[in-house]
């Protein structure tokens, strides 16, 4: 085994270690996707296809459902971190061990180790998911190559402490705009001012009692939130603009079309001038009415539960693909210096995924 | 005369135009107060004292009353539009010649043609009034020199249109500031957010009612408005922090602390954190039902008016003594580029002062 090469038949925390080491800042993906696409193109049972340095590899067995197991290969800028090291109490340390490479060595191991799934199985390796959601590999993927995305239901294992998190709820941010007159404050009746005028809006966001609706047995809590306002042009000026910037995260039983409507009336009588979408992520259905999910709830355990935060599982959601987030990573300790995975999560993890995906 | 001389002969029209082509924009005010205190030593009716750029000419007569006549020898910039220019009009035309020479040479006028007046007189003509206020050479005698202006009375000859203003409204500026707790938007209901509370503040000014006290027979309009506003740490983050910048026009009728304590009270149950004063100038009474003030109006005439903006008659106000705005400029061509005055408003308004002071 070279510097260059991953061994598939290490165990998971060897593997994790093993990719730890094989540093993955985003935009230098190049040399881990080579290794990851040279140790999966010998396996017979695979199909290996290359976007960039996306790397997706698909069994074809014909089987009624197919599931798609999916990680990001890249990681934030290593901090003092790297080489991954081991301590006596069962826990890796280093820069990715959590977030994500833990979950990229399950899926490799899957992989390596599973040549004949109950269901059809998709994995896709994706590059610069730490960065600007343009930059995204899965979403590259998704828009060159769609087919190659096709599924059931799908398993992001993102860290999220070994427990199932459902789907993710939607991100709506919107730029409510408020005009005004300008005049002297010394003549303040001769101007209108846009500031005084945003009172309506924010007694509306005040008193927004959230959804928290139930969805496939999880309670999601949407959020209506001023997240930034801004207005005034000078300390002795009757301001004529004033800007509210509202954030709504919404629960995946509404589509976007409806989250924006939602807004839309919230803030109807409200003497908004200008309502303009500043920027809007949709929802992802958590699916774990799905036959596969249900499988996979009772294989790896535990209850699920909601997703709150925006994550790339919303891009299977806009594919029609019901996703969950799954890994043996902690949250927490995602983008830390003293970032670290227990060893014994990654074993159970991969052992969760195989039960379910062989039982 | 040579070039650095007033003639004081000189009728009140002239006399502006010469005062105009006699530079003096802020800080260069030197040679002016020069030429003003030379012109004014000779005059044996005349004790003259001088603090800095700032000239103080006083009668003794031992009169019953005393009465201010003020004004400032600076200007703005000049725009290309200096020497002055006397139009087949009656306009005179040049930088200054409102704002405000034109009262600057009724007061000199006053002073050279009037040595035996009926209220003993005190003249101050000073510099630095289109600056910073610490600059402002009327707060710089005020405060090294206060007995210079003790008087009954104070005539301000900034450019009124030939209308009487009487006093001015003070101006406090203050900073709400709200406070709440950081967290993530998707799981807003962990913080706290600052910009919701300012909703009952903001409602509170909407619905914020002034008064319009008539005070000497003027009617005032105050205002309470918010002239700015700021709050917001990230566009996924509750902001934990926002700050509504509000000022308070009020009349003179109440104290400075009677208008501070106002704000505290409109503002008493609206959830502020910290109530902040950021700047504060007085207001200034009009003072019309003084003795000397009613005669002043009698002999110039036509209907006082209130003054809603703030003035260096509020310094007046500051050392007790009731002041009013008189002059013979038009405001509203005040700095700007095409800057004039009626000479016919210059020879109303010396006539009417010296009427007042001699009958």
């Amino acid at each position: 085994m070279d510097g260059h090469s991953l061994d598939l038949a290490l165990d998971g925390p060897a593997l994790t270690a093993r990719l730890v080491d094989f540093p993955s800042v985003s935009g230098q993906e190049k040399e881990l996707a080579d290794a990851i696409e040279a140790a999966l193109r010998p396996l017979p049972h695979l199909t290996v296809d290359r976007h960039g340095n996306n790397i997706v590899a698909r069994t074809n067995l014909g089987r009624a459902e197919r599931v798609v197991l999916a990680g990001h290969i890249d990681t934030v800028p290593i901090a003092d971190n790297v080489p991954s090291r081991l301590d006596d109490d069962g826990v890796l340390w280093g820069c990715g061990t959590s977030d994500m490479k833990s979950g990229v060595a399950v899926q490799l191991r899957i992989a390596a180790t599973v040549p004949e799934p109950n269901r059809d199985l998709t994995f896709i390796f994706y590059d610069n998911e730490e960065v600007a959601a343009h930059l995204n590999g899965l979403g590259h993927v998704a828009e060159a190559h769609p087919e190659w995305l096709a599924a059931d239901f799908a398993v992001l294992l993102e860290g999220s402490n070994g427990e199932v998190e459902g789907g993710c709820q939607g991100t709506l941010r919107v730029h409510l705009r408020f005009k005004g007159e300008r005049a002297h404050s010394a003549r303040g009746w001769m101007g209108s001012n846009a500031i005084h005028a945003t009172a309506p809006a924010l007694a509306r966001l005040a008193a927004y009692e959230p959804r928290r609706p139930v969805i496939d047995g999880l309670e999601y809590h949407e959020g209506l939130n001023a997240v930034g306002i801004e207005g005034g042009v000078a300390t002795n000026v009757i301001p004529d603009a004033c800007t509210l910037v509202v954030n709504y995260r919404y629960a995946p039983d509404i589509t976007a079309e409806e989250a924006e409507a939602h807004v839309q009336e919230v803030f109807a009588d409200c003497g908004v001038d200008e309502f303009v979408v500043d920027d809007h992520t949709g929802a992802a259905m958590p699916g774990l009415s799905h036959p596969a999910a249900k499988a996979f709830m009772e294989a790896v355990g535990g209850v699920a539960r909601p997703k709150f935060g925006w994550t790339d599982v919303s891009r299977f959601g806009s594919l029609g693909v019901p996703a969950v987030n799954y890994g043996p990573g902690d949250p927490l300790f995602a983008h830390k210096r003293d970032e670290h995975v227990r060893v014994e999560r990654i074993t159970h993890c991969e052992e969760r995924l195989r039960s379910w995906l062989t039982s």
